[in-house]
């Protein structure tokens, strides 16, 4: 029997939004041990209606007026969007996205653990950053095999991210998180996750732009 | 009369993405001059019908069987974007997050200006980072009052994102992106865009998952 249902992905991204608010009150010292769809909803940008339907679809129940349980519902979302189980990623490219991934304090708390850095500098090989060895790109397939890692995480320049795609895959990986302003085409496709930081600027762009008011400092007509 | 009209903003993750595809067909030597709704649906994982629909919002038109001008469709996605102005932005944070972005190569060609870096940190005040000497948060005021700058970027550790966020709209700055996984309560709110690693790695996780097979190596079925 599958352990869980199948989600469709913009409920997903919702669950993960649900998730950093949950996070952020079991870190609060004295916070209430409840939480309400009202509280998630403005946290996430959604109506509570949404938040209550999306919590339901995993069988988190609220009481009206008191709301969710906090360690259940941290427990169920993690369950809902796979994090019961570890995951372990190897890091390509020790420049300064790979040092800053290594040293993200939500990482290890989610239950990813960055297992092996490579890099394809001769320069960088052998030094340590944040506890790792950096080890030669040459060792990529024995890397993935003696770690049981399954995700990769590109952090190379560009025009390097196509050849250091297809090596992940080549080597076993299953899933890539691609910080290369890159779309990727694999032989054989795993999911990719792409983090593109000018897609993120041009969104704000966006946004202070549709708020600027048309001219002068009048409020908005109509 | 306004210069751009009203695009809703999952219009505008699209459209940042067919961004991106026409932008890689521009660098690529010797391609051809003309892009498909269909290619540019592929790049962006939706259906060509959405891709001439969003294109039309903005009056670009394609032939068919010949598809659309990529140079037109270029000039004509920034300023649907709201790129056809610069934009000057404040990084607060000289960390490893803000030294990868002060060397991310696609703001500049984006239009993107990081003009003035900024650190709390005494040590790193004062040392060039990329051609910027490492500015003291005690100037944030002054530099965003000099510089002209609209955006702010937030680099720090999550547990100084939310003073950090404060002090950036009392300086003036008109919207922000967050790469601290922290969200912002802002007594004067402006648009935010948060850039959460973490969300990108649950996603991954959450696809990887969907598609496993739910037992052994056998096909799904029905």
């Amino acid at each position: 029997m599958p352990e869980r249902t199948r989600i469709p992905k913009p409920a997903a991204r919702r669950l993960s939004l649900y998730l950093r608010t949950v996070q952020d009150r079991l870190e609060q010292e004295g916070a209430s041990d409840r939480v309400s769809s009202r509280e998630l909803g403005e946290a996430a940008g959604v109506a509570d209606a949404q938040v209550r339907k999306d919590l339901a679809s995993f069988g988190a129940g609220g009481q009206p007026g008191v709301g969710y349980r906090i360690r259940d519902l941290h427990e169920g979302l993690r369950r809902a969007l796979g994090l019961q189980q570890p995951w372990r990623a190897i890091l390509v490219g020790a420049g300064n996205i790979g040092r800053a991934l290594l040293a993200y304090p939500r990482f290890a708390q989610e239950g990813f653990e960055i297992v092996a850095v490579l890099d394809r500098d001769g320069g960088v090989v052998g030094r340590k950053i944040a506890g790792h060895a950096v080890q030669s790109m040459n060792q990529l397939s024995e890397v993935v095999r003696r770690s049981g890692a399954q995700l990769g995480v590109i952090a190379v320049p560009p025009d390097e991210a196509q050849a250091v795609g297809e090596m992940l895959v080549s080597a076993g990986i299953r899933g890539i998180l691609n910080f290369a302003p890159r779309s990727l085409r694999l032989t054989r496709p795993v999911p990719v996750v792409g983090v593109d930081f000018t897609e993120a600027l041009e969104r704000l762009a966006f946004e202070v732009t549709a708020i600027r008011p048309a001219s002068g400092r009048g409020r908005s007509g109509g």
